[in-house]
């Protein structure tokens, strides 16, 4: 089941896996049992691809961050990606090195994670959803297309996150030198949910359970079970308690 | 013209079609008349492709949804696409199963398109695109870069999107189970015209020739040869009668 | 250095040059000392890549602007890409023909770049941005993820331009046939500072050193040394003198 013409150079290799025409699989690879990679993928060294995984064609798994002196922060990364059992590889999806992903973890088409990244299981991240350095995403959290969760952040929960919601992590816009102390992203916590084309700014904090409206723009904290919306966005009505998500 | 590195398993293929190298054409599918396939493009089997169709390296026809654990929803399709004649499809294109495309239409760069929509003649799916499961979009359409149309969603004839609209159909936003019945998209009714970073909140209808304002959020029923704008968008005044557009 | 699999149809390769397998460099392409080319790059003739350049997977660079008679404006363009040394193009980016790129500039995953565009040198092109036609980009820009730069622009050196900002040229949306002269782009520029989820109307200026606010509606121009915010957006005060940026 590995096509002829495909470039496959290591041995560790599950059983009954696919790999399909023009797809690379480089040395030093792990592939679990009952994996299926389409065409046209390319794996880098170092990664680890769990049981039952499916990774469509055109994506990348393993990409070294570059600078190409046109950035300020030096990339600093192990050669290493974790997928985890059963997970979804979309189309051109794009995945970093040291970059570690629970299981059942769906990525969309063209979905790009940067190095230094942790997310959970049962996650879904949605279609050109880019996500920047050393950011963590808890676990049952969806985060849906074309938004962007920036560096050195934190995601919890069974967060849900619209679609075209940007986060920012740079309060001086990118004139500075990179500094870690300087460079804080938004902490979303357990059970938030952030509507359509919100906007966030450095440092704020969503508390648990949360809901941000559509449309705000945030830039100051917004308390735990507690409605916010407008711009700036202000805290409305307390939220109703909601079941557990699923 | 085929290319012998190309893997075309089909031969339902008309006359004067160019496949290059490292495509793949999958048993099953149909290719007409002076079809230009370019490198790395994957065509599943079900695919029929109209004559005249240029399709550019990496776009992917006939993927299956897939689930992964991660979604509520679970996918139905019938594993066929329509590309009508004429037809552009942009490089790293992805369209799902189920999918029909009118002639002369357009997709940009990473335009996506999910399973079970119907997309007219003579549009213009601009670049990373996301349209989600079973949403119409009429003949003469322009959706442009980076804009998101949510699922279950119909977008009539002579629309203009803008660039980085957010649709939205769920108010609960995905806690619940989900259910044809609680997920209903917004409408945009013939002729209507939506501008830059709008967003729209779930069942709201957007009237004839109606026009939506730049950085609005669309939270009402917006009526026909009206402006509306601001956050939430009001009506302003009606719209004067325009010429039909071409 | 060359692979067996890749199709080099070019002798015009300097030293210590590395194609991968599947890439395809065509007739007439120019390929500095030192570039690699990662595994199923495209590269159409008439590109001259200069010295010390990456391209990673799936980037395609020479691409036809085509309009499948859904677009109203007619493209024109030469046959020619120039990559300045040292560049970074990033997997599945798209390069249009008649693209000019200066030194060490990095184009992020799949960023894409239409015809009859010139970006200079130390830039830092994001992730899915999409540049439109006959724009031109500065030095030492930085355009983030997800933002939209439309077509006839103008953006100066030392910008920087947060995440899923979209900026359009057409007040008639499109629903006129193409004209040069009521198609008229913002212009930003030098050392302007737009924020996150930025939306901006055609024809503004953005003067030197001014900065908008997040979520901003940019309807009239911005004087320089100004930090302007709100829907629409309006001067607040004067923007404190700012070190040289790096």
């Amino acid at each position: 089941m590995i096509h002829s013409s495909a470039v496959v150079e290591t041995d560790m290799v599950g059983s009954d896996v696919s790999v399909a025409e023009f797809a690379i699989v480089r040395a030093g690879v792990r592939i679990g049992n009952g994996v299926v990679i389409h065409p046209h993928v390319v794996i880098a060294s170092g990664t680890v691809i769990g049981n039952g995984v499916e990774i469509f064609p055109g994506a990348f798994i393993g990409k070294e961050p570059k600078g190409a002196g046109a950035t300020a922060r030096q990339p600093t990364f192990r050669r290493v990606v974790h997928i985890g059992d059963h997970c979804s590889i979309g189309p051109h999806a794009v995945i970093y090195y040291d970059v570690e992903i629970g299981a059942h973890t769906l990525l969309g088409d063209g979905a790009s994670v940067r190095e230094q990244c942790r997310i959970g299981s049962h996650c879904l991240i949605g279609r050109y959803v880019t996500v920047n350095y050393n950011t963590t995403v808890g676990d049952r959290t969806k985060i849906m297309d074309l938004t962007h969760i920036t560096g050195n952040g934190m995601v919890g929960n069974d967060v849900f996150i619209s679609v075209l919601v940007g986060t920012t992590n740079d309060n001086a816009l990118g004139q500075h030198a990179y500094s870690e102390e300087t460079i804080v992203d938004p902490t979303i916590r357990d059970g938030a949910m952030i509507g359509v084309g919100v906007s966030m700014l450095p440092r704020v904090v969503i508390g648990e359970r949360a809901v941000v409206g559509a449309g705000s723009v945030v830039t100051k904290d917004i308390p735990a079970d507690t409605l916010a919306m407008g711009i700036p966005a202000r805290p409305i009505r307390p939220v109703p308690a909601r079941g557990a998500s699923k």
